[in-house]
């Protein structure tokens, strides 16, 4: 099933979309209302309404080595970040290249939207938590990951975190390829195997100190291949059965 | 002016306290919808539905100095760290002890609650955006700020934010004694005048970065005498023109 955020006549709406129509429903996972409207992708939204976003950071072991990350060892337990909604942006939409950092960084990776209120999740049952998957691209500005007390400014801003462009139900997050282009020329391509800690072993983790709210986004890594974005690029995020997740960069 | 947030006849509500009668609002910072209900300080709620919690670390000098935090240099900007919703506890409400800290400690401080969406403020207009004030515990697993990646478990667990009683307009920010009692022995005592950034500048700061929406809460940073909690303890944190914001830990 394939779920899309919309503004629909002027109001932000849920839908399940078959072929070019987009079937309305009462929120994410609320049953059809009836109504259809057709599919406009420039009318999409950020396909979740989250309380936190929820990131892993050093989850694939070469990105980690690009950064030269790894002379500290290897993570034993995931690294976790946050972003709050403001970070959110539509799929399509432009993220306006901030001025006040050096070095302007793309993350491609595979995003998961929480379905259900879950707390103390177990590696076996907590993908059933999750609504559904779709492309994030988190925005990151590297230089000050380092020179600041904690990740805000790096990656908390308003607009870091471009999500879509569709939800999609009934995929394994254990079997995905990852693959970021720029400007067409392709920057990142793993495969979502090749995480430290796969997605049931994050979710254990998370929700062991925090709860997760229906529309929650955790955001699961980046592979290698990062670098940075300069005005007029444009960055294309693909997770294998979801589709394309485009942001130009202003 | 007080406005307390409270469950009333089974559903949260906003009101305001006018001596033992809760005049209740539409909304935060709306009209009075001419009901009225009996002060209840077991009803209570948090003072603010935030969509991110936005903190400030190391803004009292001899704060950074009891942590040994001034080897590195005096901050020259703000250094700011977020908390989810799931953070929240109520006044009054019990904290349980987690137990995969081996230093959970307090930090009193005060806590602003914003009234206006905000976006690159002055540090002439920024105490606009603010609705109120209160007190604010940030709750800490001191052990596992030094080990993790970011502060996730460290300060973003649940329930890791007590906040309340109340919110209280009108008030100097920059003019408030804060005090932290533990089994009513006095551990935190100073005044907002000494912080490093005030609130303006950190609003300001914020905001550059990070849109600021209605109900979201900045905590603004604690002063030295922090320490660890066991189970048993009672907290209070008082903010002068607030109240007591009292926190048994479990």
């Amino acid at each position: 099933m394939n779920l899309v955020r919309m503004t629909w006549q002027g109001q932000p709406c849920w839908g399940e979309l078959e072929g070019e129509t987009v079937h309305l429903r009462a929120g994410m996972l609320g049953p059809r209302t009836g109504e259809a409207a057709p599919y406009t992708p420039a009318a999409l939204l950020a396909p979740a309404e989250p309380s936190k976003i929820v990131c892993v950071g050093r989850n694939y072991l070469d990105h980690i080595r690009e950064l030269g990350n790894d002379a500290v060892g290897l993570p034993t337990e995931p690294g976790i970040f946050l972003k709050g909604p403001n970070a959110l942006a539509e799929p399509g939409g432009a993220v306006t290249r901030p001025d006040w950092t050096e070095n302007f960084h793309f993350e491609g990776e595979l995003a998961a939207v929480i379905g259900t209120r879950a707390s103390h999740l177990s590696p076996e049952t907590a993908l059933s938590a999750v609504a559904g998957y779709t492309c994030g691209l988190d925005l990151t500005a590297r230089d000050l990951q380092k020179t600041d007390l904690q990740w805000f400014r790096a990656k908390a801003a308003d607009r870091f975190c471009p999500l879509g462009p569709q939800l999609v139900t009934d995929l394994d997050p254990r079997d995905l390829r990852v693959q970021t282009r720029v400007n067409g020329e392709i920057r990142q391509d793993s495969h979502t195997s090749h995480m430290i800690f796969d997605l049931p072993a994050i979710l254990t983790y998370i929700t062991r100190y925090v709860t997760l709210e229906p529309g929650d986004v955790v955001l699961t890594g980046t592979p290698e291949g990062v670098g940075p974005l300069e005005r007029g690029d444009v960055v294309e995020v693909e997770v294998q059965g979801v589709g394309v997740l485009r942001t130009p960069i202003l």
